[in-house]
């Protein structure tokens, strides 16, 4: 018998009941940008990152907590209310030292509440901007491991996809890994690996946030290691393991 | 603006809820096999392929058809009670010519009935066996196409996801396609399109398939065109169109 540990790929919040999250570790992947802004934001030196999904919590925490930032858009702009947007350009040493960021994700935030919510062991925060950590860690537990993709509205999103597909070509001999999302998602990050910024480009996502003039946001999204921690969430908050 | 229609891809019936079917074509893919068997038993000559999701129903609808065969599998086996299995191979000109196929799938028949209950204007079903003849429709249809891949239990599978992208890549220039879902299909049919037989030996559903000694039949099942018929679904049957 195998004794490796087993990884799955869940590709929408939508599917994550399908799998068993219990005693499992699982990697928030939210690339566009959410999980790219808060691995910048505490590699930067950030205290704390609290991912909310509504922006009223957002507001309430933002006045309770001293040193906090409040951050959070919607179609681009600064939600109104909020102090600062999505981007992780907004979040350097210089301002983002010793604070705490307290951040508005729908996407992201929905899966972390919904994977804490089913037992898991343990809930980290993975994008190419802290793809080394995100698998070292990953080796060194042993444990069971899901790949949460965060995708759009529940729909199915590349980017994410790619950044699974970039950890299971990592850490592919440590586990057990027979589901085609993993094998899809593996194929698709080998065939596109060479040049991500191009392949990228024909996402969704990428329309729409382009649209915004986000390009250089977005090329620092698929930049590999550029904020080398490991966020863990632990009691609400995601902090450097 | 473009006057084109446009095409989604729904990779789990778990997702189905997120796409607009109303006036819309969907293809129901069930590769392994449901789908590759009605086109077969069609193309053969069977007078019509009733698809049931239970097999209580499947028995009553044989007891009350005249000249009616009960088909379905679970393990790899024939269903207590019924007469034939699932494989395409069972289902020659010389036996079911005229006849009526009562046919009970899980995965296939669950996504043709939320289909149908969520008001599209047409169910068709599509397998390799088939693709000339999806895409002739589709293409002379003008109207929006859902590709709706079965999975299997709800979960992402891989054979359905290269028909989807088979059927893009031929239909693509007449359809306006944004969405990630199809993109991937495309990219991963495009990367593997000239050794499938050898690709599908990685997914999870050739292992479940293989270990009954079914090779022939996945071989089928990725050859294309081989029972080029359309199915289209009329009053609770699928009839040639």
């Amino acid at each position: 018998m195998d004794k490796k540990p087993t990884l799955f790929t869940c590709l929408s919040p939508a599917l994550l009941h399908l799998f068993d999250l219990h005693n499992a570790v699982v990697v928030i992947i939210d690339v566009f940008r959410a999980t790219t802004t808060i691995a910048t934001a505490l590699y930067n030196g950030a205290a704390r990152v609290i991912p909310v999904a509504e922006v009223e919590e957002c507001k309430r925490l933002g006045n309770v907590i001293s040193g906090s930032i409040t951050a959070g858009e919607r179609d681009g702009k600064v939600i109104e209310g909020l102090q600062y947007g999505n981007s992780p350009t907004e979040y350097p040493r210089e301002f983002i030292e010793n604070k705490t960021l307290v951040l508005t994700t729908t996407n992201g935030t929905k899966l972390l509440h919904m994977a804490f919510a089913k037992g898991c062991s343990e809930v980290i925060t993975g994008a190419f901007a802290n793809l080394s950590s995100v698998c070292d860690y990953l080796v060194s537990q042993e444990k069971n491991v899901i790949l949460g993709c965060s995708g759009w509205k529940d729909k199915f999103n590349l980017e994410d996809t790619l950044f699974a597909g970039a950890v299971i070509d990592k850490v592919k001999e440590q586990f057990v890994i027979h589901d085609d999302s993993s094998l899809m998602a593996r194929e698709i990050f080998r065939q596109q690996r060479n040049d991500l910024y191009s392949f990228i480009q024909h996402t969704t996502h990428w329309h729409r946030l382009a649209a915004y003039g986000l390009h250089k946001d977005l090329e620092y999204c698929v930049s590999t290691d550029v904020a080398n921690v490991l966020p863990i969430y632990r009691n609400g908050e995601l902090v450097v393991a």
